[in-house]
């Protein structure tokens, strides 16, 4: 069985092998789709940084169409972020903010709470962004990681809603490995990582444990199938472990598109589990 | 092999079974996911008429929330029916208007087509029914037929979207044989379907065939696994059976979440397809 030392190690990728994996994938996908390129929002933080990059290397920049759709809290040093990341990869870059979308719908729901407006915008910017691609005649690129997706730290139908994602597949810390390998600005690279849903947000506030430790409990129970008990042996802290556990199972929905009742032998999709776990 | 006489009887449902396993489906999927009910739209049409009455049979009328989303562009005549069937089945309905949240974003896309117009409207009516849910501590009930998912003919990450969908594994005659059984007013069943997305619009319009020939066909391409040869050699018209199978495997995309590249031995969807097949 592994012991917690090799951990760390398991994590470390081939950074060149991953870059032409990840760029192959986007060049196969926007090939076979007949697509002329694609469409993602640059948020400022690293993980659209590095999703525009692997796609800059497969497509080149002129295929690669990047938005920044800022709501009227966001911070001012991620838009100025997303302009350094457009300009480090010679990146068109069009902001559209979606102050008046949002606010036109809470004028009817004054009482939202911070979540729900975060989960509004984020929903926002996947119809523009799926609206840009189809008059560009563009596929949408996701920029949600593994992390994010296993904690379900994202809004199902919004922020990890895409076409594609070349990122799905790689922990958070992986995303801080390749991003240096392929060259985004270090400033970016080295922030607190953020969803910008209110001021002062941070993931790592919002978990209530650091990245380091998601990804290897996460690599743990996801990738090599431990039991919470047997991550707990190896010496990780019982009350996180259990709340990585817990966020990962009540999160599964997300990770697939709805669930359909199946009345004949040929449902559309061939399962009728339970939406929540 | 099956012939063209037998593919009509093949369609006929059981409704009583049916009715009994899509309103256990809803229980049991809200009871699993610990929710207080569920959440729709409303558009005036069968579908969601259908997919309200199951609710109402499985949860009772309380725990049904339902919502009018119109456009200032919307038909009256679909808010009229909407309000029939909310009457109906003693149903709460509340109209919020999108006018507003539509507007305000194509302020700046002036000369957007109408399907760009139509697609914005399903994604901003999804983004609103999941609003709604976090709210009430319920789930959005899907309105997708099996016919319509076949064929594509919805927005991705729009109507397409929800928790759960009772009617996904329903023909478009199958919804209409089964909302007669539960009562859906016979003014909904009969009239011309049409995703009311600009004036004038009709489902059967836009296909350029009609329903009763393409569940037929869709039942013997996809449930049955006939090629499209098999299914001219039946006696269908060519032109119209090409443009179906066409239509299911373009738009195959909207059937799954997202691609998600592929690293480790442990993705978190396993597979690597291409996205539009």
């Amino acid at each position: 069985m592994i012991r917690r030392e090799e951990v760390k190690s398991r994590l470390v990728l081939n950074p060149a092998l991953a870059t032409r994996a990840l760029t192959g994938f986007i060049t196969d996908a926007i090939e076979t789709a007949g697509a002329t390129g694609v469409v993602l929002g640059l948020s400022g933080g690293v993980d659209s940084a590095l999703a525009a990059a692997l796609a800059v290397a497969g497509l080149g920049a002129d295929r690669v169409h990047t938005f920044l759709l800022p709501y009227r809290t966001s911070n001012p040093d991620s838009a100025e972020d997303a302009e350094l990341v457009a300009a480090h990869f010679g990146l068109h870059l069009r902001t559209i903010d979606i102050t008046p979308m949002i606010d036109a719908y809470f004028a009817v729901e004054p009482d939202a709470t911070a979540v729900r407006r975060g989960n509004k915008m984020a929903r926002e910017r996947m119809a523009i962004l799926f609206d840009q691609a189809k008059q560009l005649g563009a596929l949408v690129l996701g920029t949600s990681n593994k992390t994010e997706i296993l904690l379900g730290y994202s809004t199902i139908f919004g922020d990890n809603a895409s076409s594609l994602n070349p990122l799905g597949d790689l922990y958070k810390q992986q995303v801080w490995e390749l991003s240096r390998h392929v060259g985004v600005p270090s400033q970016v690279i080295d922030k607190k990582p953020s969803a910008d849903l209110w001021p002062g947000q941070t993931d790592e506030g919002d978990f209530g444990f650091d990245y380091a430790t998601a990804d290897e409990v996460l690599y743990l129970i996801f990738d090599q199938g431990l039991t919470a008990e047997e991550v707990v042996a190896r010496g990780y802290p019982e009350e996180v472990v259990l709340r990585i556990t817990r966020l990962e199972r009540n999160n599964r929905f997300k990770r697939r598109l709805m669930l359909i009742a199946r009345l004949s032998g040929s449902a559309v999709n061939l399962d009728r589990e339970i939406p929540r776990d």
